[in-house]
């Protein structure tokens, strides 16, 4: 992680001062605020900002749904009516900002959730950090067979390959770094005049890291972990999923209880599934064959059912 | 309006607690936090929560345009560039919750509005207040002979006419609500069963007040008031607009202050419409005739331009 | 239905006139296109205008996911693929107008829905018709003693109670339309000014009638359907909700059938869910008590897997 | 502009195909349907599919704004009044798609509109093409010193400098498209495994191109060429903005036209702006230090009004 000492500074600057407010406070999520976490090689994310908390959920809900009493118990047992029946509505009531900083090809993926609201650093104004993600040796991995979509996790490249792989992901970014430096002409060479920066830019690579604030509501936050915090979510942005979800948990635990359960630890039986698991559980033999699923879908609904196909 | 005693002793207990919080506070918001501002009849605006400043808004734009210094006059200048130029995205970073309470026919137009939040209490679980909105004598306007969509402002109704249409209002609501609750059987006579609420609720006017929280981001927040806060609104949400407004006034000075200079208070030429301003001034005498607008646009330049046509 | 005579004419007019494309088209849906569904007593659904079909869902899917053969038995194992792993963005390739008419109180509801583009006919222009929606005799439920925010099904009230609240909701509706009228003074007794349409609006009862233009793209579209087309959406909205299923069954029935396979007819198994099956399935004896469920979701989850609690 | 021949072929063949449709058809965008409009040195946009024409929007805004005759000069009327006044719900009964293909960081930019629907190629599935964005000499421009987010247009770097600026663009983005099908190792060397699609696309330049369909409502696709084809917009995703505008006014030359002259052509006066204006035109000697607008303001409003400040 690469904050210069001006934001250390600034960081500890905001998290020296305290104001009393008449809003709802969460002091666990108080306690890291504004503190990077830090993820990859340069990268971090940190909440600099929220606004309520598992109570405005119940709050929320309860104009909608009426009244009732107001015992903790009885709010953990309607946030998880609601996460159950997928009343979503009373999750948009909070909000929360991030500071992030990621590769730019991750910045990629992750504006595609179109339901927050951004910031980014721009490369057309200001020079970007010389900082580039050479992943770990965990981290690669060779391509799957299985999945035309992933990589083959656990089994990374190893010996010559590795050290080739990691020597020209280094060499490339930083030529093509020095290269975008020399474009830019920052050092006022008399002898020139610089190339542009919104084109200078595009000599960089996709390992390049970028940064922005990120701001969104709770339901909205959860849907895109509920695809990023996924074991099919690439692993370079699964991190900094990862490292909301505990952001999460110390902002609404009682939400986030209840989104494990319901959401992440859950699985979607389609119509031809719940016919399957029915008649398994009537003592009926079923195999792929007689049921009328796909092979593919066969070995799904085994794999999520513990069974062997 | 029309709070219960329950409701103000909440209000009361929630003002009553202070707690410290590394965030962004807003003194002069909080000192109105979840006070009820009365509108119309039995409707009221709060505030319910908040998040952002000011400075949230010129730490975005920093973050995307490059770094400064920070002085305040520095800021005022950053906002009101934002303002003017239409960069939208850090105005997004600040976020607001009210409590709204609305007749139905004024919560119809607002929920036309779609990048907000909303829970509404709903009448399929609960049932609704006896509470109509039945306009002040100076509401009471006639349409609009060169509007056909507004009405005559300053022209009330009066006399027998007035002093009918209150009586129907007030009668019609009345009578409605009276059978929708003979509809419902709370009080459980025995001797029948009651209809659903989600089907007895039809029978209300639209004059019924209902309520819901709202939660917007400051830009978009700014767009609903530049429409219903306009002179074109119709009265009864301008209202709600007008002192929203007054509640962004306290929340955000400096974006209050460039909204009210470039957005409310300024006024959109056209290609044509710019073409006469210019000939205009160098001297040109153009008339309708030669201007090549049509009757209405030119009557509408003119004004704006506080030139008789 | 209410269709003016010179609607009908404008329909069968526009259904007369065939002009080449050269955009996919589908030939099950030009067929209905225009015609009016009837639902209600006064409403009905129509398909105005369409955009794509599944094959542009599995175009769409092949620029992300790469290249393959174009067989239709592929195309459908793609689409099925999508819908299984909730890849949406596909389905937001193709794009749907609807023109609705329904009561306002079902206009209320269907509005939450913020992803779709409206224009509504408004009351602040124009004399809304005079068509209240009057439920059958099978709609006349009473409210659920289970779910507090739903009717009892398959019970309608009878006899002198069902009398009189038809009478009432049909004399309150008339009465109110009647006195909205006489504010409006559309007559022109020139004895007096009439009140704002603005204004009179408020006067009506919530089972008059709206219309709109509703148009939206497939993936929002069927998550409206899985909302309302289910058995907890009150019957006014389901009844449109189902119209507009076989709509989407016209027009793209390999979208339709996955939809109805892994969407409609499946159901959600929590962590703890899951868990059951899998003990069951291992042939223990499970019950409430040992389950780590609630008794709610215990009764749920047996509910669903056609078991007695 | 690189099609493959399959690519040109498939082309030929949807543009060989004609059906009827019920639908409203627009034959001027017939014509150039499908054909890819060649952009930069590799890039294209086309249309390749689309929903509505002017007449819809005339329709989505009877129905709010109630009835009246349907000539064409009054549907031009109401189209450019409904522009006029930003009431902007009517133009989002219209939908066009395009099929794209820009460089990365073009694509960047452009993925900041939300409100579109995407499906991007995807670099974790496929392997991207060997193309590069390499700027022609008249795009080849230093930063602006006014301006700090742009560059200094119609000086493009000359001589040594732009040679060897075009070398290192070329070289760079062929050394890193080199190495990346190295590490891919899709010519099966095997004595090693390859690197992960998903990993190695991090390798590749931003000068790459990239494709992608993309779906938008014409209100929010004018939204976005307000802000593309403006000048301030940077050229390499103006020259986009530019040939969509093309595309539009073929498809709704009414709207395109209102457009053209109440957007594209017009200027927002402030409060402070509007007061100079109108003394102005009352023959007052203003002057920057009696304006009340800041310096910078004041030059702005000077060039607006074609005057020298």
């Amino acid at each position: 992680m690469s904050l210069t000492d001006a934001q250390k500074e600034e960081i500890a600057q905001l998290r020296g001062i305290e104001t009393p407010t008449r809003r709802a406070t969460v002091p666990a999520l108080e306690e890291i605020l504004y503190e990077p976490l830090p993820l990859l090689d340069h990268g971090f994310v940190r909440v600099v900002d929220y606004m309520g908390d598992d109570s405005a959920v119940v709050q929320a809900a309860r104009v909608s749904y009426g009244k009732g009493t107001k015992k903790v118990s009885e709010d953990r047992g309607l946030i998880r009516y609601l996460m159950r029946h997928r009343h979503t509505t009373p999750f948009e009531m909070c909000e929360i900002k991030y500071h992030v900083k990621m590769p730019i090809f991750v910045a990629r993926q992750w504006i595609r959730h179109r339901t927050a609201n951004v910031n980014e650093y721009s490369a057309r104004y200001s020079i970007l950090d010389k900082e580039f993600y050479i992943p770990g040796p965990d981290a690669l991995a060779p391509q799957s067979k299985q999945n035309h979509q992933g990589r083959a996790e656990g089994e990374p490249l190893t010996g010559e390959e590795a050290h080739k792989v990691l020597t020209l992901l280094r060499e490339d970014a930083e030529r093509c770094y020095a290269n975008y430096e020399w474009m830019l002409n920052e050092e006022q060479d008399p002898s020139r005049r610089g190339l542009a920066r919104e084109l200078a830019r595009m000599n960089l690579t996709m390992n390049c890291y970028t940064q922005w604030y990120w701001k969104i509501d709770l339901h909205n936050l959860l849907h895109f972990l509920s695809l990023r915090a996924d074991g099919h979510a690439q692993y370079e942005i699964r991190v900094y999923a990862e490292a909301m979800l505990e952001t999460v948990k110390r902002w609404v635990p009682l939400t986030h209880e209840a989104f494990s359960d319901y959401r992440m630890g859950g699985v979607h039986l389609s119509r031809g599934g719940l016919d399957i698991v029915r008649r398994l559980l009537a003592g009926e033999a079923v195999t792929q064959e007689n049921s009328a699923l796909s092979p593919r879908e066969w070995r799904e609904l085994m794999a999520s059912l513990g069974r062997e196909g």
